[in-house]
C-alpha cells in the first residue's frame, strides 16, 4: 500500500494506433477482460509505473496487450475530466501510433481477452471517452499526412506509388486524380525509385519506391516544407 | 493521507503563458517560494486536484500565482520523465497561453513570492525541465500563427495593421514587407475596419481594425483555410 498526503488522480495512457490493409484504414482494439466496460472493446492501455517515462508506458502496454513492437508513436492529448472514468479519477496521457500491417500482422493478444484490427467505419462501441480519443487521433493524422511524411509509416518499406495515392484516399476520405498525385510527391524529391517491381502481378508490374529519409532530413533543413 | 494499492505519479500542470507589448513577445513566469528550487522562476503551475479537469487545475493555479483570468488557453504537450523533478516522479501536462498585455497588466502574485514577464531573449534560468515546455510552445505558436488567427489572442480588441504586422514580425523573428503583408491580411476577409483611429499619436493616426470572429467561422465552414 502507498500512502500520500493528498488524493491524486490515477494515471494511464492509451493508445490510437492505425494501420492500413488493402481495404481500408483500421485501428487497434483490445478487449476489456476485466470491469468497468467487461467484455466491451477499447483502445490498449493501462496505469503508468512510478519510475517509468509516458511513452515507455504506452509501448509497454501495447506490447503486453497486442504483442505490437518498434513502430512510429507520439503523444496526442492527455483527457481528465474527472467522470471519464466510473472507479475514480483516472487522468490517461493518449499517444496516437502508425504500423503497416505487412510487417506487423494481427496477432494474438496476452494480457488482453481479445484483440484485432477494426475499420474505423465499423468500430465497436468503445470503452471510457475512447471513441473521442479515436477522432482526436484521424484528425491529427489527417493533419499530419498534408504536412509531415508520416503516411510511409504505414507502408511497407517499397511500395507502388498507386499504393501510396490509395493511402492517402483511404486516410483523407476522397479520390484524387492519379496524375496530379505522381506530378506533385515525385516533385518533393523524397522518393527513392528502385530497381524493383511488383511482385505477384500477371502483367505490367509496377515499379516499386521507398521512401527517402536522408534527403527529406536534407531538404527540411534547408527550409523545404512537405505538402502534398 | 490517502492511501493506494499502487503507487502513483504525481500530477501538475504547468502553463506558458505568451503576451506581447511594444518591445517582445514575454513569457510569464513566478518565483518559487518553496523547495525545490527554491527562489528560482519557474511556469506558473501546481498540483492537480481529484476531482478537477486538467484546463481547470491549470487556470485555477494561473489565477492563485499570477492574479490572471479568462483568456486564451489550450493544452501543449505532457511530460513525464521520471527524473524531471527531484522530489519524486511527476508527471506534468503543460499548457499554453495568450494573453494581451494591455487588457491584462501585470499584477503581484498571491501564491507565488513574485511574478513577472520576461522577454523570451532574456530569460532566467528556469526550475526543472521548464526551458524545454517553453521551447515546445514557442514552436507550437509559430506554427499556429501561420494556420490559425490565434495572433488576434495577444492583441487589444482594437489594433492597426502595424502592431498586427509587429506581432507577426516579433514572434517569427523576421521583417515582412509592409506592403505584401496588408494585401494578404486583407485579402483573408477576417478584419473588419472600424470607424475609430489610433488615440495619442501627433498626426496621421491610423485606422483600428477588429477581428471578425464571426466571418472567419463561416469562411472556416465553407473549406477557407487560414494562412498567413
Amino acid at each position: 500500500m502507498f500512502t500520500y498526503e493528498y488524493a491524486r488522480p490515477a494515471l494511464t495512457t492509451d493508445c490510437v494506433v492505425f494501420g492500413l490493409d488493402d481495404e481500408a484504414l483500421k485501428v487497434l482494439l483490445i478487449q476489456r477482460d476485466i470491469p468497468p466496460f467487461e467484455g466491451e472493446w477499447a483502445l490498449p492501455g493501462g496505469f503508468v509505473h512510478v519510475g517509468e517515462s509516458l511513452e515507455a508506458a504506452a509501448r509497454r502496454e501495447l506490447k503486453e496487450e497486442t504483442a505490437l513492437e518498434g513502430f512510429f508513436l507520439e503523444q496526442l492529448h492527455s483527457y481528465g475530466d474527472p467522470d471519464r472514468d466510473p472507479r475514480e479519477h483516472v487522468v490517461t496521457v493518449s499517444y496516437f501510433g502508425l504500423v503497416n500491417l505487412i510487417d506487423h500482422p494481427p496477432r494474438a493478444a496476452t494480457d488482453a481477452r481479445n484483440a484485432g484490427w477494426f475499420g474505423l467505419d465499423d468500430l465497436p462501441s468503445l470503452a471510457f471517452d475512447h471513441q473521442q480519443i479515436v477522432d482526436t487521433a484521424l484528425e491529427r493524422l489527417r493533419g499530419k499526412l498534408r504536412y509531415q511524411p508520416v503516411g510511409f509509416e504505414l507502408l511497407p518499406r517499397l511500395f507502388t506509388l498507386t499504393e501510396l495515392q490509395q493511402l492517402y484516399e483511404q486516410v483523407l476520405e476522397r479520390t484524387l486524380d492519379k496524375r496530379n498525385f505522381r506530378k506533385k510527391v515525385l516533385s518533393l524529391g523524397i522518393l527513392r525509385e528502385t530497381d524493383e517491381v511488383q511482385q505477384d502481378v500477371a502483367h505490367r508490374a509496377a515499379r516499386l519506391y521507398e521512401f527517402d529519409e536522408a534527403a527529406y532530413e536534407e531538404r527540411r533543413q534547408n527550409g523545404f516544407h512537405f505538402e502534398l
